[in-house]
């Protein structure tokens, strides 16, 4: 395979990947906001999130930022920006903000140094927490604690899931394919000795569960 | 919120999430198979793969089994098997195969010690290359390098990317929602001074390339 073909393939055997925009400010205020496609959830107690970062491609604004102001935000994807969302990922200069160049606005939530995309149906401010660096491929794997989570309240079902249906959240595969979804079903709890059962996309409620 | 409302809550909040299961076998080949949503691409040279494990949880198996002997396979979830693959979840004893316990079948290839899975549309072997210590919530990032894959040649495109959508490939999001997807559009190339454009979902020839 020549070396644009390997990408694509490498790029799409882990599956769907999520698709979100991290967005920081510099210590001056220059805003920056990048699409990444490896946001990862790491564990709930503490609330704590992880994705990749090439330090010397056009990720090198957003990792300077983070590890400048300590603070960035994670925004979801929907159907209605992803266009633009993939347009942040074009080799801007440093001193121009993706939000003014593909048409997303920049919002601040209570005093967060790092804006949020306005036009995005969830949001979420995160503090640094550690960088670990990948020595193999030199690159940096970016682990941040939730601060605070903005989205819209009739998504968030009564056990907690979130809807993404509801907010039209995309996924990628490759380098540049988008999709949306359909539930296919929610599944209980599985257990050893009881063949799973569908669920319903609701969930259970409190005295269904056991 | 209680504490399994968070945990659905947190749990959804990164996104569209990978479904694969991860097989690996003992010194003493006993199989085991696990799903797993946070397998992530980490670069193209060389072809990396990263996941999280929690060592104190039903994923130890897993972990022991990858220490001590450096390779395991990642086998996307499709749409019809995804049930059986949600049963990997569940607490089986250590001496059980999650391959006989959920009805999958476990396959070699070449002489290589981890199972795949045969009901699988795309199967990857991999060899362990460095497990990270994420300090701050006790989890393992577990990087392996792709050494071999097993697809449907017709679902490959012709510049690389592999049509998910062709191999039924589901995503997760939460504890236990499942996904089917549909493509909305393949974007070009950002650059800073055009509009982003859709190209065909079977991607751009040579010529139309710049």
């Amino acid at each position: 395979m020549d070396n644009r073909k390997r990408v694509q393939f490498i790029n799409s055997l882990s599956g769907f990947k999520s698709a979100n925009m991290i967005g920081t400010s510099s210590r001056k205020n220059n805003d920056n906001l990048a699409i990444i496609s490896s946001v990862v959830h790491l564990g709930t107690n503490p609330p704590l999130l992880g994705f990749i970062l090439r330090p010397h491609s056009v990720d090198r604004h957003t990792l300077d930022n983070i590890k400048d102001t300590g603070v960035y935000t994670v925004n979801q994807v929907h159907a209605g920006i992803y266009k633009a969302a993939h347009q942040t990922s074009a080799r801007y200069a440093r001193e121009l903000s993706e939000f003014e160049e593909t048409g997303l606005t920049a919002e601040r939530y209570d005093g967060f140094h790092a804006p949020f995309v306005s036009e995005s149906k969830l949001s979420m401010g995160v503090k640094l927490v550690e960088v670990a660096t990948i020595t193999h491929n030199d690159t940096e794997f970016v682990i941040g604690e939730i601060q605070w989570v903005r989205t819209e309240e009739s998504a968030i079902q009564d056990d907690g899931l979130v809807d993404l249906e509801a907010l039209d959240t995309v996924a990628v595969s490759g380098l540049d394919r988008y999709h949306k979804s359909s539930a296919l079903a929610r599944l209980s709890y599985a257990k050893p000795d009881q063949e799973v059962r569908e669920i319903p996309l609701a969930g259970l409620s409190d005295d269904e569960k056991d």
